[in-house]
């Protein structure tokens, strides 16, 4: 489809090293303020790490134009900023004790605390993305932001159900897919591309994205606990459904499906064992299915690439998809 | 001072009657949303009440200058969505029961769903922000969202110890007249009132804004239960020193001061009472020292309104900060 050789991730990172590392130091100086407590959790999630895969994604959008001003380091660190204020009142959220490996801020901080530090972020990040004197950009990041709360109320509501797989696609586009198309649009916008280009860069990361949470969803069932760094079938012991297991719901017995039902109410593996639900999954071919659909999505991906000029940061964006839903961890 | 009579109460709500009622009808509208919980939690607080004053300035500034764009009914319902969020992650974060008479949405709706729909009506309020494609607009809410998480952070810091007056000062800044201030000045804003007005009547704002919370933080501690609607001393029984306990504090003797620090550290009345505290604070004149201050801020306010052509909206203006004192609840 695309005769450009796609690049590889070491060369992604030799084309971004310099870029990435500005944002990192934005971040942290983003993050420091005259309130104690916003220093201290501000330091320590930007330590925590993460791939930095969301500030990648706007440089490589706003390099494909060849874009040259300051503005992609400084909207790369909004982007990194507003997905760690979602992690932090996700946590919350969720009650969760450990985020990256490391005990989540809601354990050490308080609740308290952290709902007013994600608060915090979410306005820095606002605050930051007005030195861009753009409308457009503040339209798309605020618009981002409530489409992800919105889907993370949304999940709540579903916890436990059978949720079909509208709803669900709908949920993985809000909670992950719905930012990585925020970051290839702004990207677009600051190299001022025309609409259209724009359009199709933010498509290539809604489409990168549902790949990328599709994959991640697949993994929390098949991966062990060692290669994965946190539990298997967490998402079942939450109470969350995910493609896989809605492929097999769509295909199974009554009694395979009243299993199913039974792991998503009690949140639980009570008489229904991980392997049991993995034997399902093996007999529909459902985690192939989800694995077919995470390629779908990196194919639909890389076709929005068609046409734009060919230089190492659309053979980058080639690369991407790929990795991203080869990955396993 | 100024030779112009002030309005009454009843004539300023005359005068603002259709602008308010288009408010309520907008914050209604803009807090309805496809997600249940939020849809619910936005009626709930809507129909909780609460004296809509915080728009009522905004729609007097914008009146001052004869403004008639829509602007004014939108960012009107803007800065009441904006205070409602805070209320509703301050309630979270105080663990609050009560709110305005009323079960407070947490112990409704559990603090998930709670921290979550605070998220949105920010994100909403900045969304409707938006439609003025104002960048100024959109830092002054920016700005001022910041300034007040940041307050209620430094508040948390702050508990249980003594604080000393400008921390209290910039305290309350944060809380309330922070707000206040901007109401003003958006009101000013969107009428393209000069820069140099902008500032008088925010100045305005932030001025009412401390003599309102002064006066707030008086009735807490001298008002009946009956009048007040909730139990009196909460900020002491929270840990919180206000003025009429910090000029007691700057005035009083070693073992004064060691009984206030223990129900501020204890944050409860147990072997000190509230009478106690009530005669240390007669004796030094404190409460009368704290009513000096609101007037003075009060006063201050109605400076800032001199050389404004004189109208209806001047006259609500400057009855405004005597109310503000002068109310008992």
């Amino acid at each position: 489809m695309n005769s450009l050789a796609a690049a590889t991730g070491k060369e992604i990172f030799d084309l971004l090293r310099d870029d990435l590392a500005a944002i990192e130091q934005e971040f942290g100086g983003y993050t420091r303020s005259q309130v104690h407590a916003i220093t201290e959790i501000g330091e320590y999630l930007r330590q925590g790490g993460g791939k930095r895969l969301r500030p990648a994604l706007l440089l490589l959008a706003a390099k494909l134009f060849n874009y040259q001003g300051k503005g992609a380091v400084r909207l790369g660190a909004v982007v990194e900023i507003i997905h760690t204020a979602t992690l932090v009142h996700d946590d919350i959220i969720d009650e969760a004790d450990v985020r990256r490996g490391r005990p989540s801020p809601n354990t050490i901080w308080g609740n308290p605390k952290c709902v007013l530090a994600g608060d915090w972020l979410y306005m820095q990040a606002f605050q930051i993305s007005l030195e861009e004197r753009n409308l457009h950009v503040l339209d798309l990041l605020i618009d981002l932001t409530k489409q992800m709360v919105e889907g993370e109320l949304l999940q709540m509501e579903k916890l436990g159900t059978l949720i079909d797989r509208d709803a669900h696609l709908d949920l993985i586009y809000r909670k992950t897919a719905c930012l990585f198309a925020v970051c290839m649009q702004l990207g677009a916008v600051l190299a001022k591309a025309p609409e259209e280009q724009q359009l199709r860069l933010r498509e290539y990361g809604r489409a990168v994205g549902m790949a990328f949470q599709i994959t991640d969803d697949v993994l929390d069932l098949t991966a062990s606990e060692q290669v994965l760094g946190k539990p298997v079938a967490s998402d079942l012991r939450e109470g969350k459904a995910t493609l896989a297991v809605i492929h097999a719901l769509e295909h199974c017995t009554p009694e395979e499906r009243a299993k199913i039902q039974t792991i998503l109410e009690q949140r639980a593996f009570n008489g229904v064992t991980h392997q049991d639900i993995l034997a399902i999954l093996a007999r529909y071919g459902s985690i192939a299915h989800a694995n077919q659909q995470a390629t779908h999505y990196a194919e639909l991906a890389i076709q929005q690439l068609e046409g734009f000029p060919d230089n190492d940061f659309k053979r980058a964006l080639l690369w991407l998809p790929k990795f991203v839903v080869a990955r396993e961890k």
